[in-house]
């Protein structure tokens, strides 16, 4: 049996909600000394420090999610050196029967019972790609059954990559789910960037009508943001995520040290997704990032770990409101409408997701500009923020205002033909999700940024 | 607008429960009148009788499920002759926010309020096939446009049969929804048999993480079983429905006019799974089937409503009490897990469903009754049923006790490694759905259904 995991998690609770601007000050960060300081720990703010058995963590659905406008928080967890086992954050995302924790932390990996507890069934299928597998799928394999003998694990290795996000390669994990006999009671586990996640999970929502999953992010793009929440899906060569379900897993482990073997540009397309919580809904958060933009392209542990941690409570709050996008989880796509056009126009993989959003956050702030909704100001921050993290601010030179127009028609954000878009509005961290725009002022923002 | 349409909805409430066997001579059927009565109408059981308008039928959600076991009632609404309107018996599988009704009637699909008021958006796209699309398609293009300007219908007509039920053929229904542009807000309405409204549904279920449909199911098959549920899904090469999702439809639309252009091979398949419910629940309702069975075959039309109306009832209880089968809903498996390997192993095709669990039914009993857990004379009523009804009672000549051994393996049913089967259990219409049987009494029925 695994042992319980001697582990610390930190909760935050909000006496009373507070506006950004009033606890602006409230608190720095060091990259010197990797350390997050308060300075006026006021406005209702409670911090209790417990500790957490494993059986308590699995078993738990306390209220841990963090209203998005809190002060954040200094973690009190050692951060490992060594990537021996360092103590979990938990943010919870609370979905009724369907809540599951994101365990956030250094030398995860090396915890077993943080990915047992949540097996079902004695078999497990990992899906993984060419690039992780030979990083991590031993370690996986070795944390799912060291001292779980009952429990067998497959894998199945896909071609890496957002072009092979279709269903040839999804029919792979088909193949060896049913190749290997694995029933109902079977474990599906994620292990790679966002198009593992979206493919393991849609073919764990589909096998069989459905059997658990685990999401195990590699990248700063899956950890912060798609791992989290449930979307799952493939690409239709006419569209991105235009076949998928919503599903959620049983847990999302996030080894923060994993960020240690990926490529530069990767780790900037994941800061794309975290400039945008700032942009749309916690401006503070925008703030600690402009403030701290080096250190986190520096891969300072603790400020990533703490821009992970500050991404999933905002993610996580976001899809408890609002599972299946009715409305308010639409916010979550500020940019991505733009993004989602240059990627489907300029070829899938051709551009990391990150990169196709930055271009899109830089063109919906552009937009809603000329509506008059934001401040010229704020314009030059996103880009300024983008640039700063050698992130695009505009779209590929072959990318025509046709191209924009043909693709965005058949966004999955359109109703009764009629494209809705995620834009700015008021001062920093405030956004709309809306039909109700000038069309003049799209065109303006299309012939802006594209040649022809 | 659609007007209201002035039904009759018929709905029993049974205020005790009341054995089977206590009210077994409570009704009689009569094929030359075409018409049930009650000899002791009984044991709490009353009924009403009430006018249902358009806007009543789409917004009741009250507890019209009949308990299984209640006596079969007279339906007073004019059965049509001529195809014209005639009134629904509504039917309600009670899930919660997704509870929705099944329409059951003569000449339905000329009543375009009951499609249009569960349309949701501006665009349906109607999937259906090459045999059903010359009968039925212009005919619920009208019934949706109808009055309806606003409303745009596209369809796509895939080929015929289980053997196209599979990935390929999936694709081109979302290529025909994105080319199309439908948006989230759009309809599927599955228009066909089993093999249709699987595939739509499961289509539907994943076109853009999920869209609204309706079911138009048009054989007896898919009115009495697989319409009814939220069941979808497409086969494997090596597994029949081993990809699909949970989904509920909006409404299910059984107009039993379409039962007239049905082959007789078709409709005695359909029959299998009516049998079914007579033997796994319902045993009144299997005694009513011995006594009826040639008016069912002749295509009496009263007989047919009856069936289809006393079918769904009891599936939309089980289905009520276990939308997910964790366990009640699999014993409407009863001969499925051996019907599934044989036609897996003879070729998706070559046997109409009901045909394989025909065969399937008369296994399980054979095998339930070497468990000693029923007697010979039921194992005889099984077969005679069957055989009244010109299906088959053993599986195809070239199916060995290997293909049954290694495909039942990689049955859904199969959990850690452990096969789990309906079997008969006790008196007339009572099932198990268990993992405790002597393994070698199976491999006797294996043997003695196998020429090797």
């Amino acid at each position: 049996m695994a042992s319980a995991a001697n582990a610390i998690s930190l909760s935050l609770s909000i006496a009373a909600a507070s506006s950004s601007s009033s606890r602006r000050d409230n608190y720095s960060y060091s990259p010197e000394s990797s350390c997050l300081s308060f300075r006026k720990p006021s406005g209702g703010v409670s911090l209790r420090l417990r500790p957490v058995t494993g059986a308590s963590l699995a078993t738990r659905r306390s209220s841990c999610i963090v209203h998005a406008t809190s002060a954040p928080v200094m973690d009190p967890s050692p951060v490992s050196e060594s990537g021996s086992a360092g103590a979990p954050t938990v943010v919870e995302v609370e979905l009724g029967n369907r809540s599951y924790p994101i365990y956030i932390g250094s030398g995860l990996l090396n915890q077993p019972n943080l990915l047992q507890r949540h097996v079902h069934g004695k078999r497990v299928l990992v899906v993984t790609n060419e690039t992780v597998a030979p990083l991590y799928l031993d370690r996986v394999v070795e944390a799912l059954t060291q001292g779980n003998p009952n429990v067998t694990v497959e894998s199945v290795v896909l071609p890496d990559g957002e072009k092979h996000k279709n269903m040839d390669v999804l029919m792979k994990v088909f193949d060896k789910a049913i190749e290997s006999r694995l029933d109902r009671k079977s474990t599906f586990v994620a292990l790679g960037g966002g198009v593992i996640g979206d493919m393991c999970g849609y073919a764990a929502a589909s096998y069989l009508r459905g059997v658990n999953f685990i999401q195990i992010p590699t990248t700063l793009m899956s950890q912060v943001d798609s791992s989290v929440g449930g979307k799952t899906g493939i690409n239709h060569p006419l569209g991105k995520n235009m076949i998928g379900a919503f599903y959620q897993p049983q847990s999302v482990l996030i080894d923060t040290d994993t960020l240690n073997t990926l490529p530069d540009r990767e780790l900037a397309s994941g800061i794309s997704e975290v400039v945008k919580y700032g942009l749309i809904r916690d401006a503070e958060f925008f703030e600690w990032q402009e403030k701290n933009m080096s250190a986190l392209l520096a891969r300072d542990p603790s400020a990533l770990a703490y821009a992970i941690k500050r991404s999933c409570e905002n993610k996580a709050e976001i899809v408890s409101l609002d599972e299946r996008e009715t409305g308010l989880r639409a916010t979550l796509n500020l940019g991505h409408t733009f993004g989602h056009a240059i990627e489907t126009g300029f070829g899938y993989g051709q551009w990391f997701h990150g990169e196709a959003v930055a271009a899109g956050m830089v063109m919906a702030a552009d937009l809603s500009y000329r509506l008059g909704w934001i401040d010229d100001s704020l314009v030059k921050r996103v880009r300024n923020i983008l640039e700063q993290s050698r992130l695009p601010v505009a779209p590929p030179e072959s990318i025509t205002m046709e191209m924009f127009r043909s693709i965005m028609a058949v966004d999955k954000k359109v109703a009764d033909g009629v494209l809705r878009l995620i834009l700015l509005k008021g001062p920093l961290g405030n956004c709309v999700f809306t039909a109700d725009y000038d069309r003049k002022a799209l065109d303006d923002t299309l012939q802006e940024f594209c040649k022809s």
